[in-house]
């Protein structure tokens, strides 16, 4: 029998959604909350459990044993990152801190250390709810997922929004005196900041995975074969805590995505079902490594192989196009510009990856080139797409044929 | 040399947008405005042409002519159809009437005939500029190019927005005194209106291709074949006045719709270079009848093979599967509910086609079943694509994949 242990609840709106507790109570289930799994015990199979609430440790048998253990923020080892202000933005409850803490304390002035997804986002929030914002971010540009040029797009709207944006920079300490009041650089300056959100990273929960002496893969995630079942046979892994394949690459990543974490966890749980019934597992199809975002008015769309896969793992032979163009006719209401970018392979033109930025409707259009990405569809298959138009929803050309019909001439 | 006459510009967008007369002056191309093609002597290779001025005939020949004579509003022989006040919407000066007619005599209560794409659209505007609509649909529901389930759906939000509806009554009149007062339906009944649109349909302008002896295809469309030929040789016709090959229906068709259009003359001329060149021409990839639009707060969408191409062209072994999601997580703010109807081979789960409706955001979902659909994807593929998601993008299953999902079990 599976044993369950309760960590984070990913997704709230799960939470909403099934009220996952109740649901897991009805089925007959043994859900042990309040108790945290310390270590895992493979050869007697057993994991060795504290009740949280009365400190005894009990040891609980497995068959199989399933690691849900996600991730958490990084918080970098600097003075000063426990004063209080300094937020990370991961787990439900560091929204209900940070919340509790704008709501009493009423800081100005904020200072977001990394400029990825959540730093981006929270930047926005934080100007709307009125303070400063000041994004520092250590590599050269902010949204170093996104290539050079659609990156600095980002950066622009950040500006244009009001935001105070500096790059290259590292921060090597908090200061203050019980509250945080101001952030030092590594070039001496100080940034003045009541409030400090941390947005750096996330790393594998996997350290407990790791003392038992389970195999780990790229950035320390979990490591686990396409069926989740890592390298010791009686225990799977699911979700941001593990390893996931990535289709372009061929290879295993860290990309811990919801989306992935969701299906990674059905599919482990069928599986496990498949194998108790002696019968073939699933293979988990893998990503592209899809990821969207907004931040103001600016829809953020990446998939498969840009810029940085490109450096990081040596690919060779992909080409790329960019197009700027507009969401909608240019005579209705509401149109904006968008900025699309595919990458192909320079001799087939098979599609590989893609980026687009801009107004409303623009992060969907990914969905497209995530699909022609998975298929290997050509550049001119793409651009023979009959794909929608209508002046409210689409120019007669959508930008993604524009884009299509550039690279075919490069 | 092609030979070009004037005829209506299509895509007010275009016109904007490319300046065509100055662009066709600029490059020494002989272009004629106030001048009408009447007839094409094929043995001669020249077209009679009538100078609008003053009347006179010309004889213009041509090495190869190309028809883009485009299609126009279809306009029932029925009493009262001449009287002021009652208009199509096809032509840009069709627009510009009836916008001067809405100033001028400022109608109160408007009968819109034909509940199609044009007749939901007009619907929606007329509403807004405060006049009572109905609606008179012959057929026994509005939107017929979706299916029953969905067409209600628009219908419901019609009715919600004020709008008269009555479907399965066929308009046999329009009565009047020079401005027309009032619309006699096939059962007595009268319903008053001092302003109507006829909105039942286009029928392509193939007459002077007809008298020529030039094939026609369905509909009386110019049959053109993958190169936009016709029966001639030294004739291809590209647009709105032509048929063109459905892919996943593997015949021709009659579907006017602007990117087809676009698409067909950019081929045509294409080709016509190609072959001047004696080069191998091009064919013309074909489209999979993919249509949008939006309709005050839903946008509606098609592609591909549905119950009203099942019907008329006695398709079997099709599966569908129909789901409600929504456009983004329950706790975002702005999610609505969308309708993903998907289309299947029985056997081998292949795509074949969908329908969505919803609130923003859904249409543009439509052109990864188009890449789907387009590439043969199963729905076990669409599935495991690695589709965006972010709160304010999409849930973390996009409804796409929940209906794939929701069709593997069917």
């Amino acid at each position: 029998m599976p044993f369950y242990v309760s960590g984070q609840i990913r997704d709230h709106e799960e939470l909403i959604a099934l009220h996952p507790e109740d649901a897991i109570h009805k089925r007959g289930i043994n859900l042990k909350t309040r108790h945290e799994a310390i270590s895992i015990n493979r050869e007697d199979r057993t994991v060795t459990v504290r009740n949280l609430e009365d400190g005894m440790f009990l040891e609980q048998e497995y068959g199989i044993l399933v690691l849900a253990t996600g991730a958490r923020a990084i918080m970098p080892d600097i003075p000063g990152i426990n004063l209080t202000g300094v937020f990370p933005m991961k787990e439900f409850q560091d929204g209900i801190d940070l919340k509790s803490f704008l709501d009493n304390q009423k800081p100005k002035k904020s200072v977001i250390m990394g400029g990825g997804y959540i730093g981006v986002e929270v930047a926005e929030s934080f100007k709307r709810v009125g303070m400063e914002v000041t994004v520092v971010e250590a590599m050269p540009r902010i949204m170093s997922i996104m290539d050079d040029d659609m990156s600095l797009l980002v950066e622009a709207e950040l500006r244009k929004s009001g935001i105070n944006v500096i790059t290259g920079r590292r921060v090597m300490g908090l200061e203050g005196d019980m509250l945080v009041r101001s952030v030092r650089l590594d070039d001496g300056s100080s940034v003045e900041a009541d409030c400090v959100l941390v947005s750096i990273g996330v790393t594998p929960s996997s350290e407990m995975a790791a003392k038992a002496g389970l195999e780990l893969g790229p950035r320390g995630a979990v490591q686990v074969d396409r069926y989740q079942r890592t390298s010791d046979p009686h225990i799977f892994a699911a979700g941001d805590c593990c390893t996931v394949f990535h289709r372009l690459l061929c290879r295993d990543v860290f990309i811990p995505l919801g989306l992935t974490a969701n299906r990674q966890g059905r599919m482990c749980g069928e599986n496990i079902i498949l194998e108790t019934q002696g019968k073939k597992l699933k293979p988990f199809p893998g990503v592209v490594g899809t990821a969207v975002t907004k931040v103001f008015d600016l829809e953020i769309a990446k998939t498969g192989i840009g810029q940085m896969e490109i450096e990081r793992y040596g690919i060779r032979h992909i080409g790329d196009v960019k197009i700027k163009a507009k969401t909608l006719p240019g005579y209705f209401p509401g149109f904006s510009d968008i900025w699309v970018k595919l990458f192909f392979e320079d001799d087939s033109r098979v599609i590989v990856g893609g980026q687009i930025i801009g107004g409303p409707g623009s992060a969907l259009r990914i969905n497209t080139v995530v699909a022609a990405a998975t298929k290997g569809m050509r550049l001119d298959e793409l651009y023979t797409l009959d794909t929608a138009y209508a002046p409210p929803i689409s120019p007669v050309w959508d930008p993604l044929l524009i884009a299509a019909r550039s690279g075919m001439k490069e």
